[in-house]
């Protein structure tokens, strides 16, 4: 559809559109750009129509704009450059994409989120200085809740972003009375459960789950062979695990971390920006209580128990009034399950 | 809108429409009309405007259809009626309401559930040898799974629906370490609660709940004025309770039931179809052991206790393969709470 032809409405719509799909472009490299942050771009030319999509390289490659850039060509010219974060103004390993937008002939730049890191940021007022129409902050929501979610956080809080994952009965226990839990979510949720790891960098487990359910935690594809990315594996507490463990086995690295105290993990993880705690109940009610989960993911299996282990032992809540309290930021049936997202209050 | 006016899937909307209407109106009557079901009404003039609305009065008054007609008069001739149930033929405290349809000159009866009493069933049937159009099945599900859910439960399985209510922490528990519980939900989940229980035959709890927190067990307004109708209040357990006991109040009668055994709570029930199990654990275990849940409704809060009573205890399964398992019937948003609603499997 040409640009003239577009009421203000659609116009707006079709910003948000191209941002979910340079979100999209994002979250396919996801876990492979540290330590720069995942970015999705999409140039559209005159007319409004995709003409590149493009997204950030492994460390000292192209950034997306650069990726998009090279597929749009001359399209690029006169059209509009849609990208998730403000485009970076520094020449670090790669030019400034301010530069490559300009010289591309770029006549709009519309982008999610604003660039929080001093020495890349300024971007906007470059391009607006070059002569570009720039639009700051369309779409920022999604990608501020997504693809940029983790490491925007440990450019704010200077730590990684912690989500906690557990699968529970609707009674909130993780296994039967004699111990079983394989399984009390249904495929669907398992299959996500793998997707995600792909894209994670560390799993983080007690060893009381080491010991008791001897995982792999490796993420695997649908066929059960490994992903071609898996995230580091962790293991705290303070006692031995067998040699023999899976966890050690040579799929993926492992981390032993012979500690008891939550902030000691978080330290060894400081250039790993996106953590999942994976439990147990014990590893994650002291997580809990040391303040450090800042994303709940909770699938919800519809099934009663009536006995076994909680999902969660110990997280420093003595009475109702000290209740660790949550809001909710999504919910959606995964299968017969339901995952339910949430951030901690006053996050 | 002119019936000759509408395209026929307009038709099909309207129709559903108008039982949802009629649904409404049995809804405002449920848990008076006992022993005969709360069924709605609705007449729609030739133009398919809305000429009355009607439901079933307490029992020896007039059925849903005579007091819509009632309201409609003479507008009703060469219209349709619309009632969640298909109308009766047979002449009890009141005249079949066929009858009353014909000589009202109703050109068209669109229901939604067919009466499974073969006492008054053949109505449609009957309808139809009058010259009357009739149109079964419409929103069925709908009615189903509200407004008669008790009424046709108790009709084919001959004993009261039951409904377990929980709430819970996202961790499954429904007090903290010390006991606590109030408040785990939000002030709408509480509204919800009581604005149900207005509607209800009886509501069940064990000798534990009474015990520890001493609850009334009455249904209040938003304002803490009881409401106009209280439900049947019935104590299960061997232990005595204090004569003191707030459930031993004048505000509504109370059962005592000296019993251990679901299946005795269930005969004493007889003549209440729908009831509506309020806890605690122990008890709902007993009931879940039983079979004798058809519906569940978890209250679940963004919360975590990590300690503290569970929502659930001793359902009888030891092993994940006995787990119980459900199927979600929906879930909704009540605040910050979800409300889940799950039927058994099988069921
Ligand atoms: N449903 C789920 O989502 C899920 C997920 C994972 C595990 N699980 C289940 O959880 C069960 C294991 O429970 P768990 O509680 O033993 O597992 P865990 O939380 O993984 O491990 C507990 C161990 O972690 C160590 N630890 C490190 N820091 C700690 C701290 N601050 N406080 C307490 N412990 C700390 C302790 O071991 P040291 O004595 O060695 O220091 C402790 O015994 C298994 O049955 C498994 O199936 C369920
Ligand atoms: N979150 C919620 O939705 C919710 C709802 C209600 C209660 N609660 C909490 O539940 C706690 C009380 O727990 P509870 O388990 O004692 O309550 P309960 O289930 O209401 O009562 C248990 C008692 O019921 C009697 N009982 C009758 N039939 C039974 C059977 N087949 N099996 C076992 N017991 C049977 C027993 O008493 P006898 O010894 O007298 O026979 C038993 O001790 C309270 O703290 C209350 O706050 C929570």
């Amino acid at each position: 559809m040409a640009r003239s032809a577009r009421r203000p409405d659609d116009a707006a719509e079709q910003d948000l559109a191209a941002v979910a799909i340079a979100n999209d472009a994002a979250e396919r490299v996801r876990g492979t750009t540290s330590p720069n942050p995942p970015v999705g771009a999409v140039i559209l030319d005159t007319d409004g129509l995709i003409a590149g999509v493009g997204a950030t390289s492994p460390v000292g490659g192209p950034h997306a704009e650069i990726m998009a850039l090279g597929v749009a060509g001359e399209r690029a010219r006169g059209g509009t450059a849609v990208v998730t974060l403000e485009p970076c103004n520094h020449t670090g390993r790669t030019g400034p994409c301010t530069e490559a937008l300009v010289e591309a002939g770029v006549a709009r730049v519309v982008y999610a989120v604003d660039d929080p890191n001093p020495q890349a940021a300024g971007g906007a007022h470059a391009l607006r200085a070059a002569g570009v129409e720039v639009q700051g902050g369309v779409g920022a929501d999604l990608v501020e809740r997504t693809t940029l979610r983790a490491w925007l956080h440990r450019q704010s809080v200077g730590r990684a972003h912690v989500t906690w994952k557990f699968a529970a009965s609707l009674d909130g226990r993780s296994a039967a009375a004699d111990g079983t839990s394989q399984w009390i979510t249904g495929p669907e949720a398992r299959a996500l459960v793998h997707a995600q790891r792909a894209r994670l960098d560390a799993i983080v487990v007690g060893t009381g789950t080491v010991l008791a359910d001897d995982p792999w935690l490796t993420a695997r594809e649908p066929d059960g062979s490994l992903a071609a990315r898996q995230p580091l594996r962790v293991v705290v507490g303070e006692r031995e695990i067998p040699a023999s463990s899976r966890v050690l086995d040579d799929a993926a690295e492992t981390l032993i971390l012979r500690t008891r105290d939550p902030h000691d993990v978080i330290a060894a993880l400081a250039d790993r920006p996106d953590v999942l705690l994976e439990g147990g109940p014990h590893l994650a009610g002291a997580f809990l209580e040391a303040g450090l989960i800042d994303r709940v993911q909770a699938f919800l299996s519809p099934v009663l128990l009536g006995a076994g282990a909680a999902a969660v032992e110990d997280a420093g809540v003595g009475t109702i009034a000290e209740a660790l309290r949550f809001t909710r930021e999504s919910v959606e049936a995964v299968g017969p399950d339901l995952l339910l997202t949430l951030v901690p209050n006053g996050a």
